[in-house]
C-alpha cells in the first residue's frame, strides 16, 4: 500500500484529477490518493513549490508526490523524478517545482523520464500530467524499480527558483530588514511569506516587540504574536503559521482585502524591519 | 477499517487537508477518509453544527468524525471527543461545533484531548485540525482505546449553540409564527433554514397551502411544495429539503440572489406565517 | 475491489458528496470512490454528458459511473443503468446525461432502477442521487446481479441530446462551415468546443493553416497548433485538448475574458471556417 500525493494547478471542475485517478487506479488499484490540492494559481510554479514544501512533511517514508503545474508541457523542459532517501519520489517537470526539496535534502537521485513503457500509450502534447506523471508515479507505487524509469541526471542541471530564502540585510543606517514575498494566500485570508520562522531565533523579545512586519506602504503590523484568538476584532497582528512560515492576518477577518476589495496578491514585496 | 470523516473551513486551496490526511495515513494507513466539506464559512460555528447534524446520519455505525472550525485555536478552549453509542465518535473544539449531536443523543460520553501520546509532536499554537484532532481520531480507528484520550467531561460544562430549534409562537391577534434563520445556502442558490418538518405534522391542508415562507419584507412563498421540477420556472417556492429542513428555492434559478446580485446571507431571518 | 466514480452539479460545499459516499461506504466498504467533478454548472445535462464522455475511457473495465445532474428530480422522468460491456456501468437520470455513452457503444443494456430493495429506503423527492442512484451503484459493485436492478428498457425510447458531433457544412460560395458550441471552459479559461479532432483528418496542411476557428464576431484563431508553451504570450491559438476536441487558448493567459471580465459561456458557437 503506497500513498501517492497530487498537486496541481487543474482546478476541480473539469475531470482532469478524475482521469490521472483512472489512470493510477488501472495501473495500480492498491494505490492509497491523497489530493494536496489542485487549487494553484495557474501557472505558479513557485506556490506549487512551497506547497510541496509544506506539505511533504508530513507524510510517511515512501510516499509519492506527483506534482504538475506545467506551463511548458509539450516544450522541450524535461520530466523527472527525484528520489530522496527516507522521504520518497517526487515526479513531475523540471521547473522549478522541487526547488525546495532540492535545497533541503541531500543524496537525492534524479532521473529523466524518457522509458515509454511507463508511460501512457499515447501521450497528449498538452497533459503528461495524465499521459507520464500519473502513470510513472503509480508504476513507482506498485514497486517498480526507479532505474527503469530513465537516466540519471546531475543534479546540477535542474531548473531551480531564486531567492527561495530571503535572509536578513544590514543597512548603512543601522536598520536591519528582510525582504521577502507573500508566497500564498491561504483560505482565511492570511498573507503568509517565504520569511522563515529561524531567522528570528536570536532576536530579543524586546526586539521581537518592535518588528515592523507587512506589506511596504500598504499595511504593517507590530511584533509577532502567538495566535490569532487572543487578540482584538479586526486587529492586524504577525505570527508564524503551522508551517513555520511568518503570515500577517487579521482577527476574525481577512488581512488580503479592505472593504471587500482584494489588494494583496501572490509575489508581492513583504517585509520585515528592525530600527536599532 | 474505519470511516473517519472531515468536515472543516479550511477551503482546498491550502493543502491543509492534504496534510491532515498525511498525519492520519501515518497512524492508521487503512482508514477510509470521507470529505463531508471543507467549504463552511469560515469560523462559522453553526453552519458546521448543522453539516455534522445532516450528514453523520449516512454513515455506518463507529464512523470517526473529525470537524474544525476553530476560531479559538490556542486559546484556553477545551479540545473534546464524544463517544455516542451506535453512532460513533465527534473529535473538534468545544465551542458549539456538536450542539446538534449533544442535543440528539442520550448517553454520549466527552473526554477533553489532554493525553498528549495521542498529539502530534510538535503542536502548532494554529493548527489543532493536524495536531490534535486527526491524529485523536486515527488513532481511535485503529482501535486505540477511547478512555485514553483524556478524563471525561460534564455534559452539562460542555459549550452549546443556542435557539438550536425554533418553534410556533402564538400572537395575539390570532397570528401564528415561526422564527427561524438561514443555516445554510446550498449550491443551487437554495436557503436552507433551521425550521424542522415535524412542526407542520398537525397542520391541515389548507393550512399548509395558506402558509407565508421567507425572508421578512425580501421575499415570500405560499404553501409548501413537494419538489422543484412541477412549477413554472422562476417561482420561488418553499418546501422541504432532503434532510427535512424547510427551504426556499427558485425553479431553474437561484433563490439567494436577484439580478445576479446576491442578497441573503447565513444567519439571516427565515420566517413562517401562518394568518387564522 | 470496484471503483465508482461520482459526476455531479452538487459543489463541494453542502456535504451532499458526503452524503453520497456514506451511503456508498455502508453498503460496500471495499468501493473505491473517485470524484471526476461536482463543478458541473448547476443543471447543464450536456456538459455533464461531455465530461462523462471524456473520462470514462481512463477507468478500467468494470467501472461504476455514477452520475447526477437531475433537474427532473422527483417527476417522471425514469432513474437508469446502462451496462456497457467492456466499460462498465452507468448510473444516473434518464435526461440526456448519457447520450454520448449511448452513441458510442453497441451492445448496450438499459433498466430501469425501479427495485426499491437495492434503494435507500426512505427516498426523499429531491436527492435522488443519494436515495437511488449511489445505493444501486454500490450494490451493484459488491457484485449484485444487474438483472435485479430493474426491467429492461428499449434503448431507443431513452432520452438523448441533440447535435452531440457537428459536421462539416457545404456552403454555396464554396466556403465549408463546422458549427459546434463551446461545450466547456475548463480551469486556465480554454474553451472547449464539440468539434473532434477527427473532422480534420483528411485536410491538407494548407488548410489546415488556412482555417479560421472562434467565436463568430469576437475572437478568432487561425490555424491549428499543437501545444501551449510555443507561442508568445497572450496569442489566442486554436489546438486539439487532451480528449481530441479543438479548443481556443491565450497563451499565459485565458481565452474566456478581457480585460478582466468574462465573456464566452458554454453553449455558445464555436464555428471552424475554411475558405477555399
Amino acid at each position: 500500500m503506497t500513498i501517492i500525493t497530487l498537486t496541481t494547478d487543474f482546478g476541480d471542475k473539469d475531470g482532469y484529477i478524475g482521469m490521472l485517478k483512472g489512470v493510477i487506479y488501472a495501473i495500480n488499484p492498491a494505490a492509497l490518493l491523497v489530493d494536496i490540492t489542485h487549487q494553484l494559481e495557474p501557472q505558479n510554479i513557485l506556490q506549487g513549490a512551497f506547497m510541496l514544501h509544506t506539505t511533504h512533511r508530513h507524510f510517511p517514508p515512501g510516499t509519492i508526490h506527483v506534482a504538475v503545474v506545467d506551463p511548458g508541457v509539450g516544450t522541450s523542459r524535461r520530466a523527472i523524478c527525484l528520489e530522496v532517501p527516507e522521504v520518497g519520489y517526487f515526479v513531475g517537470p523540471d521547473n522549478g517545482l522541487f526547488s525546495y526539496i532540492l535545497e533541503a535534502y541531500p543524496n537525492i537521485i534524479a532521473r529523466e523520464l524518457i522509458n515509454r513503457a511507463y508511460h501512457r500509450q499515447l501521450i497528449s502534447k498538452t497533459f503528461h500530467g495524465r499521459d507520464i506523471f500519473a502513470p510513472v508515479g503509480a508504476f513507482l507505487g506498485r514497486g517498480e524499480p526507479f532505474e527503469e524509469v530513465g537516466p540519471q541526471l546531475e543534479l546540477s542541471g535542474l531548473v531551480r527558483l531564486e531567492n527561495l530564502w530571503p535572509d536578513w540585510e544590514q543597512k548603512t543606517n543601522g536598520k536591519r530588514l528582510i525582504k521577502g514575498k507573500i508566497i500564498h494566500i491561504d483560505n482565511f485570508g492570511n498573507l503568509i511569506s517565504n520569511i522563515h520562522r529561524r531567522l528570528f531565533a536570536e532576536l530579543s523579545s524586546a526586539e521581537l516587540e518592535r518588528l515592523k512586519i507587512g506589506i511596504p506602504l500598504q499595511i504593517t503590523a507590530t511584533g509577532i504574536k502567538d495566535t490569532y484568538g487572543n487578540e482584538k476584532k479586526d486587529t492586524l497582528i504577525a505570527l508564524f503559521g503551522s508551517s513555520d512560515f511568518l503570515e500577517l492576518a487579521r482577527v476574525n477577518g481577512r488581512a488580503d482585502s479592505r472593504y471587500g476589495e482584494k489588494f494583496a496578491k501572490i509575489g508581492e514585496k513583504f517585509h520585515v524591519r528592525l530600527e536599532s
